[in-house]
C-alpha cells in the first residue's frame, strides 16, 4: 500500500507492501514512473532506515524491503484507513509508530537507483513451459539470468516449480570469487540452494509425494551409499551431490528437478518462504546440536549474521537459560536482541580475546557452556575458546582462512571440544517440526523480496550486507510468502 | 480477601487470599468463626470446583486453595474494589469470571469440615528457639507434628530455616504404608524432601553460603565416594542420604541442618515456592533427559499427576515440538492443557493398550519419539511400548508392582528401550537457571497452601488427589509463595 | 584322512577329512559303499561325540563333521604318517588324542543313517548355467532342494557365484514354523542370510566392485530412503528388504544377485566361510555395541548359542575384563571356555533367577555391567535384570514369547537400561577389519560343512542343535573353508 | 646375577638381576668395588645397547636397567647354568641371545660413571620410623634427597608406606624449568604421581581399605564437591589437589598420606609396578575413552614416548583393528613394535604435515578414525588433522607451545573433532580390570629400577631420555616389581 497524500504514487509519503501481488503493488510495477524512472517508493521509516546504513542505492526497483517483523505482525491486525490509505498503527509495545509522515518527502527525490544492468532477453515469454529462468553463474563476476531446459525427472525425482529461494552467502562468495576453497566454477552453474516449491511431476519409484505438494528441498543428495551415508552422517560423503556448489547446479530457476527423497512435504500452516529458510535453519540446528545445547545449556553465539541468529532461535527453542550474542554491528544485534537474545556484546576489532572472553562471562554470570563461532574470524576463534568453560565445546561454523593460529592448550588443557560445522544432515523433519509447532520463528528474517527477474539486484542487495535474508520469488503467479 | 456482603465471614459469598500474611486473611484466621467454628470460606468458583470432585470435606480450615494460576496471574494486574473488597476481574479470554456472585449462599452450609486429630501442644511458644515444630510419621498411619531438637551444623553443612516444603506422593505412601519398597519405617521419621529455606549457620568448610542466602535443598547427598559418585551418578549410589526415606530424616521442621555442597543458592528473582518444586522438577529433568528429548521429540506422557505435568513442561523447554498426555481425570488434563499439552488423551480403564498406543499415534501424527511412564500401571507400560516409535525410548518414571507383565519383544525387535528413572543427580543448576530464565513456570503447579501447624490437613488433601501440589509454609513469619 | 587298519577306507576304523574334495574324499564319494550303503566313516573320537549325544541319526553321507578347532589347528602343524595315513598327534594340553583307535570298529555297523527325502532331479546338470539349485522352503516343514533362474543384476547389483552359506536358527525356525512372529511365508522362498560369494557380473552404476571379487553379503538391504535409513539405523527401516525373511528371497543357491552397496569385499587374508560368519558376528557386534561394552567391562552373556558365543568374542575385543556365560548345556559352555569365556555357570531350569543373579555376582567378583541376553527365556531375562549392575545395560538379542513377565521395577528403580537388538546395521565393515587383524578368531564356530546337495541334511544337523554352525557349500568347484 | 669368568664380580663379563634383593645383588651392593669405586656392570649386550645411544654416563651405581621386557620373560622359563651363573638362554624367535660372552671386557673399563651429588645424610637411619626420606624440589634444578615428617592420616585418609614410584616427563619438567604453564614452583615440593604402597594407618572414616592393603594410588583428589565433580569430570575442578603439581606435594618418600577414596586395592596377581603404572595408564585409556575407541577403529598415535605407548596399549585393548604410530626415535618405534603398534613411521622434522598425513593413510589403507597427538609439536598437530577421516576425532594429549597454528578450516569442514585430555578421571577400577585379566600388559614399559636413594640419578637417566620408565623403589625391605 502506498500512503500520504494519495494524488499518485510519485508523491506518496509512503508506500509499504507486504504482498508483491496486491494491486497496489501491481500498480506501481505497470506504473509509467516505476518503469521509466526506475524509482520506488518506501515507507518513510524504511527509508530513514536504509538513510542510516547509507544505503540507498542498493535499493532497487521493482522488489520491496519488508519492515520489522514486529511491524509486519502488527498490521495484520489493523485496518487501513479507506480515505486514503494510511496506516493507523500505534504499536507502542514496539515502539513503531506507522502513522508518521516524513516532514519533508524531499528525500524521495534524493534516491538515486544503483543501475544493474539486466541481459534478461525473454523475461516475458508467453509459453509458460519453455519459461525456465534461471540465476547462472558463468564465471567469476559474471551473473546472468538466462534461459534453461527443464529436466525431466528420472523415476525417484520429483520436477517442482519453484517459489522461494533465499540468497546465502556462499552464492554471493562465489559469484564475487568463483570459487570457495577447493571448489572451483569451471563452468556455468546456476545458483541457489534455499528453496521450496510445488511438485510438478513425480518419478516412477516415488511413494511419499504426488502432483501439488508443497516441498522444502534438502540441498545435499548422497550419490553413494558409502559409510558416511550408512552411518547417518551422510554430510560427510565426498562425493555429494549439493545444489550451487560446482559442479552441481542449484535451483534458483522456475523449475528445478530434485530427489524425492530430500524433498520433504510442508505443512499446511507453513509458508514457502519457511521451507525455504529451513536450509539456513538446518545450519543452526546442526551446530547446536553438535555443540551439545540443552536445558539450561548458556550459549556464546560469535557472530549475528543469518547463521548466528538461527543459532539463536535453535538454542533458544533447545533449552538454553542465557544466549550472548556477538557482532561489530549494532544493527545486527539488535535483531538478534529482537529474536531473543538474552545478552549482546558489541565487539570492536581491536578488543582482545581475553577480555572479551572475560566480558562475555561476566555478563553470562558463568562461562558459557558452549560457543557457536559463525565468523571464522582468527581473533573469534580466540575469543570462543577462551570464554569457554572447561568441559565444554566450541563450535565451528563460520570458516576463514585456511591455517589459524588459536590457543590449543588453553582448550585441550580444559577439555574444551572444538567441534565443526560441514552442512547438516537429518535436519529437515525436525526443523519442520519446530516450525510447524511455532517452537521456533524464522520468518523475521525475511527483510526482502524480490521477483526472481529480479535477482541481479537481489544479490546486490546480500552483496551490501543489507538486511538479514533475501527472498526471491521464483513463481510468476505467487509471490506471496 | 472475603467478598460479598461483609457482615460478617460466615455470610460472605466468596473468600481469596493469595497471602497468608494479608490482613484480609490475618482477620479471618484471627476470626471468632475460624477458631471456633473451624470452618473456612472460598470462593465460590473455587467451592464449586470442589463441588464438582465432591471433595468438600478435605478442604480444610486454616489454609487456603489457590484459585487456577491463569487467574492468579490476571488479579495481579486489577485493582480490588475498596468499598467492599470484591475482586472486579473480567478475563473473558481465560473465561474466568471473579465478579460474580453466588445465587445462594446455602451451599456453604453444606460443608462439614473433615475433623483430623492435630496432636500439637507446643503450636504457640514463645520462645522461636526451642520451636523446631516437625512432622514426624511415627509408623504406619500416626503422622504427628511434634518439636524436634534442632541440629548443629557440622563442618560442611548448613543449617536452614525452613520456608516452603511440598508434599509428595511419596510422602503420602510412607504415611498410609509405612514403607515403600525396601525402604521400612523402622523408627519415627520426619517428612518432606521438596524444600527450600534461609542459611541461618554455616559450617566451617563451607565456602559457597553465607547466612540469609535463600537455597533450595537437593534431598538427596551421597555419603561415599564410590564409583557411582565419581561417575556423576550419585543417585544410584547405594548408601545415598537422602530426606524422609527411612531411616533418614526429611525436612518439614522450623529449622534443619543439610549438607551445604547440596544447597543451591536462589537468584532473587525466584521465590521460596519456585526453589521447592526444583525437587519434582528435577524428576521432570532427569527423565527428558533420560529419555533423550530434544529438538523436534514428540513425546508421550503417560499419568498428568505433578510428575507427569513436570515432564511436560521439561520436554517443552528442551525443544519437543509435540507432547500428548495422557490420564484417566479430565481435570488433570485440563490443568495439562493449560501448561502448553499440544494433546490430552482421556483413558478408560478398559482401553486395550494396543489401541491407546494407536489413538496416539494418529493424534500426534507419528508415534512418540520418546514416552515417559508416569503412572506405573501395567497396562500403562504396556502401551507406552506399543505407542513407541522404533529406536525410540521408554522411561519408566512411575513405580508399580514388583512384577510387571510387558510386551518385551514388540518392545526389543524395534529398538525400544526402556530406561528408569531413581529421582534425579545434577538437576538443580540448571532447573535454576530454567526457572530464572523464566523458560519454565511451575509456579501454577501449586494448588494448596498450609501454614506448618496445619501439616495433617495438608496431608489429608494431598492423600484425597485434590489439586496438583500442596505446599507448606514452615516459616511463621513469612508464609508468601 | 582316514585311519585304523588302512587296507581300504571301507573298514578303516575312522575317518577325517579336512577337505571335501581331498582326493581321499573324493574317492568316498564315489565308493560303492557311499553310493549304495549310505555309510559315511568318522574318527573314533568324533564318533564317540556323536554317541553321547545319542545323534547318530542326524550325521549323514556325504559331508563331515569338524573336529574340535583346536584339534584343526593342531594337525595343520603335523605331518600325516606316510606308512598308513594315521594322523599321530598328541596334544595333550587338549586332551584330545587322535593316535587312538577304537576297540571295535563294529559301532560303525550300527550306524543307521536318518533317511532324508532329497528331492533334486537336477544335480548333475552339465550345463553350469542353469544350475542354480536353490534351497527353497514350500511351506512349513518342506523344504526343497530345486533349481531357480539365475537372475540378471540391475544397475546397482552383482550377480555372485555363491560360495559359503551358514545356516542360521530362523532358517531352521521358518523350515519348522513357517512363519517367525508376523512374518508368514506365503510363497515359495529361497533361504540362507549368512553367505559370501564371488562377483560374476557388475551392475552398470557399480563402482566399488569387479568381477572376481571375494564379498561377503549383508542381507539387509533398505528399500527406501527413510528418516531410519538417513538417521544411520536403516536395520528398523519397515521396508527393508532382508535375505529369508517372507516375501523375500534368500541366497541358499548356486547364483544369487544382491545390491552392490551391501557386498563388502573380503581381504585376501580371510577366507569365505569367515565372510559368511559375519552375519551372526555382526549381531554380537551390534549387542554389544548397543550394551556399551567398553575397557574393563564385566559382561553377562545368557545362553551359549552362536549368537552368545560371537557375543563373547566381540565384547572380550571390545575390552570388557570379564565374561562369564550361562547355558543349560555344558558342552556349549565348554565351547565357550575354549572361546574365552572367563567363568560359564551351568544353568539348571530349576534355578531362580536371583539365586542366579546371585551367583553370578560372586564369581565375577561384582555385578555385571552389562547382560546379553541371548535366550529370550523369561527366567534369564528376569536373571539379567537382578543380575546386572546398577546404571548397567541388558541388551535383549534371544526373542521369546510376546509378553513377558519381567521385574521391571527392580530395573527401572536401579537405573538398568533394557535395550533390544533387531538384526544390526553398520558392522560389516568393523567385522572385516577385526577378522582381518586377527582381532577375532570366527573359524572355531564352524563345526560341520555340507554340500549344497547335502542341504537338507545340514538343516536336519542344525535342527537337531548339533555342533555350533553349519555351513553349506555352495561352489561345487570349491568346498574349501 | 653376573657371568662371565665368575672369579668375582668386577671382572665378570656381564651381570643383570631381575631382583634387586636377591643374593648377588645384595653382593654388589655390600662389595667394595660398588661402595668405593661406584661402578656397576652390566650384561654385555645392555652395555652395547647404551653404548649406541651414547648414554653411558646416564647409567649409574646402585641401580639397574633392565634388559628388553622379552627377555626377560625369556629368563623366567630357564635354568641358570650351577656352574658359574651363566644364563644360556637362545631365545630365536626374538633373536636376543643371552650365552653370548663380549669378545672384550675391555668396555667395561671405559665405563666412567656421572657423577651426581647426592645431598643425603640420613640414608642410614636406624629408626624406620623417623626415615621419610623424599625426593624434594626446591627451586629450579635444585632437586635434593631429604627427610619430611611423616604426615597423620585424618577421617578419610590413609598413611602408606610407598612402594613404587615412576618418574613422569613432567616431574623432570618442574626439577630443569620449575613450572609448567601456570603452575609454578614456589616453595619446595615433594615430586612423583606415578605411585603405590601399602596401607599402614587407616582413618577413622574409611571402610573400603585396612592395614596391609596394597593400592595404586590416583593422585589428584577434588577438594570441593563442585559440578565439575557432581557430574563425574572431576579432573576439570579447578581446586583439585595433585600430587607434585605446585603447591601440592607428591608422594616420592617413604611415607605419604593420600585421601582413601583415591586409594584402589590391588588384586593379588598385580604388582606394586603395575599399581604405580595405572597414572600414566590412565592418562591413555582417558585419551582412548575420549577418542571413541571401538571395535574396529583405525587408530594414529603421533610420539612413541611413555604415553603414546600406553596409548597404543589401550587402544588395542579397546578393539583397534590397526595402530599407527610416529616417532623421530627408531628406538622408541621399535618398543611400539614390539607392544602390537601394527605400522611404524619414521617422522623426520622436516617431513611435511600433508605428506606424512599421506603416509600414514596409505600404510593404514585408509585414513585413522582417530589420531592421538602425544607430542605437543605443531607440526604434528597438524599432521593429526590432515590424517583423520572425516568425522573423526583429534585428542591432544601432548601439550605444546600456548598458541598454535592450525589448519582448522580442514578440520572443521570435515567434521574432525578437535579434544583436548587433561590428566584422567574414573579410570583406576577398569585400569585395575585390564590389567588383573591380564588384557594389557604394562610391564615392559618398566626399563629402569633405582633404590629411592638413587633418586637423583633417576631423575638424570629420565631426563636424558633413555629407556621408558624408569621406578624408584621406595621400600627399602622390597624392591621387587
Amino acid at each position: 500500500m502506498e500512503g500520504g497524500t494519495i494524488r499518485g504514487w510519485e508523491t506518496a509519503d509512503y508506500l509499504f507492501s507486504q504482498d508483491a501481488l496486491c494491486p497496489d503493488t501491481k500498480r506501481i510495477y505497470s506504473s509509467r514512473d516505476y518503469l521509466f524512472n526506475k524509482v520506488t517508493v518506501f515507507h518513510s521509516c524504511l527509508l530513514s532506515a536504509c538513510e542510516k546504513r547509507r544505503s540507498f542505492q542498493s535499493v532497487c526497483v521493482g522488489h520491496y524491503v519488508l519492515p520489522p517483523y514486529s511491524v509486519q505482525e502488527a498490521l495484520k491486525n489493523h485496518q487501513l484507513d479507506n480515505n486514503n490509505g494510511v496506516v493507523r498503527c500505534c504499536s507502542t509495545s514496539r515502539g513503531v509508530c506507522f502513522g508518521d509522515r516524513p516532514s519533508s518527502t524531499g528525500r524521495l527525490r534524493q534516491f538515486v537507483p544503483h543501475t544493474v544492468e539486466c541481459p534478461v532477453s525473454l523475461l516475458h515469454k508467453s509459453d509458460m513451459d519453455l519459461d525456465n529462468l534461471s540465476v547462472v553463474l558463468h564465471s567469476q563476476k559474471d551473473l546472468r539470468l538466462e534461459q534453461r531446459p527443464i529436466p525431466e525427472p528420472g523415476p525417484n525425482d520429483v520436477l517442482l516449480q519453484m517459489h522461494s529461494v533465499g540468497i546465502c552467502g556462499s552464492d554471493v562468495h562465489y559469484w564475487q570469487n568463483g570459487r570457495i576453497g577447493d571448489f572451483v566454477l569451471k563452468k556455468p552453474m546456476v545458483l541457489g540452494h534455499e528453496a521450496s516449491g510445488t511438485v510438478l511431476k513425480v518419478g516412477s519409484a516415488v511413494k511419499h509425494l504426488q502432483m501439488g505438494d508443497r516441498v522444502a528441498i534438502e540441498p545435499g543428495v548422497p550419490r553413494e551409499m558409502d559409510e558416511f551415508f550408512k552411518n547417518g552422517r551422510y554430510n560427510l560423503s565426498p562425493t555429494i551431490f549439493f545444489c550451487a556448489t560446482p559442479p552441481d547446479d542449484g535451483n534458483l530457476s522456475r523449475y528445478y528437478t530434485h530427489n524425492a527423497n530430500f524433498c520433504y512435504k510442508l505443512p499446511d500452516n507453513l509458508t514457502f518462504e519457511e521451507g525455504a529458510l529451513i536450509e539456513p535453519l538446518s545450519v543452526g540446528i546442526h551446530a547446536c546440536r553438535r555443540a551439545g545445547v540443552t536445558l539450561g545449556s548458556i550459549v556464546l553465539i560469535c557472530g549475528a549474521g543469518p547463521i548466528g541468529l538461527v543459532s539463536l532461535l535453535v538454542a533458544k527453542a533447545m533449552g538454553a537459560s542465557k544466549v550472548a550474542i556477538t557482532d561489530l554491528s549494532l544493527e545486527r544485534l539488535s535483531m538478534a536482541k529482537e529474536l531473543g537474545a538474552d545478552f549482546t556484546v558489541t565487539v570492536a576489532k581491536e578488543d582482545s580475546p581475553q577480555s572479551l572472553a572475560q566480558t562475555v562471562g561476566d555478563l553470562l554470570g558463568a562461562p558459557p557452556t558452549m560457543t557457536i563461532e559463525c565468523t571464522g574470524v582468527e581473533s573469534s576463534v580466540q575469543t570462543a575458546i577462551y570464554a569457554t568453560q572447561s568441559g565444554g565445546v566450541v563450535v565451528l561454523v563460520g570458516l576463514g582462512k585456511e591455517m589459524v593460529t588459536v590457543p590449543l592448550v588453553n582448550a585441550a588443557a580444559r577439555e574444551v571440544d572444538i567441534r565443526g560445522v560441514f552442512r547438516y544432515c537429518n535436519t529437515w523433519p525436525m526443523a519442520i517440526a519446530m516450525l510447524a509447532s511455532g517452537k521456533v520463528n524464522v520468518k523475521p528474517l525475511v527483510t526482502h523480496r524480490f521477483p526472481l527477474e529480479q535477482a541481479l539486484q537481489a544479490f546486490e542487495t546480500t552483496k551490501q550486507g543489507i538486511g538479514i535474508k533475501v527472498m526471491l520469488k521464483c513463481d510468476k503467479n505467487d509471490q506471496h510468502a
